[in-house]
């Protein structure tokens, strides 16, 4: 490889249900094989319907509980998003959500959202919705690419957030180097990369939230692969971090 | 922004104690105003000497109770390198180090050591050192640049590493939204980005651990300014996800 290049996907409207995501990355970049698309998780959750309005959601007792002084129907929504509180200070929520994600709001948010009283939830299953919209590039454009969904998440012991991959296809989301040796013959033993998630986070570097960008190409990895971003979820007995 | 090119630093030969980086990279890259280059904490490790052999280390009782079946120098020098032993399975130990990273090993490796039965070490202060070389780049090259010293880390929660920032000169680390509003208005509160890492898993990309690549450049992104990577390191009481 001799460089990477990441082009923003540039001029789209504000994305609706129903929305084919697939041709507004068709029409917004010249795709090549071998490219790696990548779709912020606002874009994909909208285009899928996954918007609640905060008047048809009814707050539980711990939701009022948790909410301090912000609204208690936006946390029952992030409530019903999770299967486990991990850790709350009201009003802040951090959850584990049914697809093993550990993120504030359990995914959901308020910024970005497509009108006044909404809030927007991750896709149900973003790895199909990231196979969707592959399946969907091929038939309109002929190429075959890898698509990453990513969303940004706060992480222990460091500040900020970082994006990371939510949803995966057509790459291989960890490299894994065990069994490979480095110049002096060291085997590079527990080393496995990553990549989806770090390509989340290169192309949140020219996404930026203000300017409405909805996702970037990567165009010089070679990545291509079967692979879904749940494999990044850690199942805890692995999880010497945890 | 039209684009963000990542540039792999080729052709170096094994750094070693005293080497001069930042001539490295001006002979392998012909950089421009505004790039950022990441250093692998490896070479930098390399040529400030932060080298052990493993013969020099008295191994303590503890590090004989953490080894397990594996070599307790190593794990002494693990030790000394840390403030606080987080986690620890044998012979696998994550530990806070004195610059407040909480990392596997604190840091300390072995893959990539410049011989047999020596050991890497972190940098005294990555900081330090990516100020150094940026200082040393614009006398070479009469470029203002940034700098990041890149290591990889695991996380709790998903798998695999991610390059995250050990080391930051000429760039802002966290870019902060809040007070800008998404176009319906709403301010985007609350939402920090850690470009640093991002811009450390970015480089990764292109680095790739087997070829030995000890960096690379990115050109197009506008995050000149002043910070340290001091700052991604978060404090107790502000860190929810902890």
């Amino acid at each position: 490889m001799t460089e990477l290049r990441i082009l923003p996907l540039l001029g789209w409207p504000e994305v609706r249900e129903g929305d084919d995501l697939a041709e507004r990355v068709a029409s917004s970049a010249e795709l090549e094989d071998g490219d790696i698309v990548v779709l912020a998780q606002k874009v994909v959750s909208k285009a899928e319907g996954r918007v609640v309005r905060l008047d048809d959601v009814e707050p539980s007792e711990r939701a009022r509980e948790l909410a301090g002084d912000e609204d208690p129907r936006r946390i029952e929504a992030i409530l019903q998003e999770s299967v486990r509180v991990v850790r709350s200070r009201p009003p802040l929520v951090i959850a584990e959500t049914r697809h093993g994600f550990i993120c504030a709001s359990a995914g959901v948010d308020s910024s970005n959202a497509p009108e006044e009283g909404t809030i927007v939830l991750l896709p149900v299953d973003p790895d199909a919705s990231a196979a969707r919209v592959r399946e969907r590039l091929r038939d309109l454009t002929g190429r075959t690419v890898g698509v990453v969904v990513s969303d940004s998440f706060g992480r222990p012991w460091r500040a900020g957030t970082t994006d990371v991959a939510l949803g995966a296809a057509g790459i291989r989301p960890l490299l894994d180097l065990a069994g490979q040796r480095d110049r002096a013959g060291y085997e590079l033993r527990h080393t496995q990369i990553a990549v989806a998630d770090e390509i989340a986070g290169a192309a949140e570097l020219v996404m930026g939230k203000m300017d409405g960008i909805p996702g970037a190409v990567l165009r010089g990895l070679d990545l291509a692969g079967e692979g879904t971003a749940q494999e990044l979820v850690i199942t805890p007995e692995r999880d010497l971090f945890r």
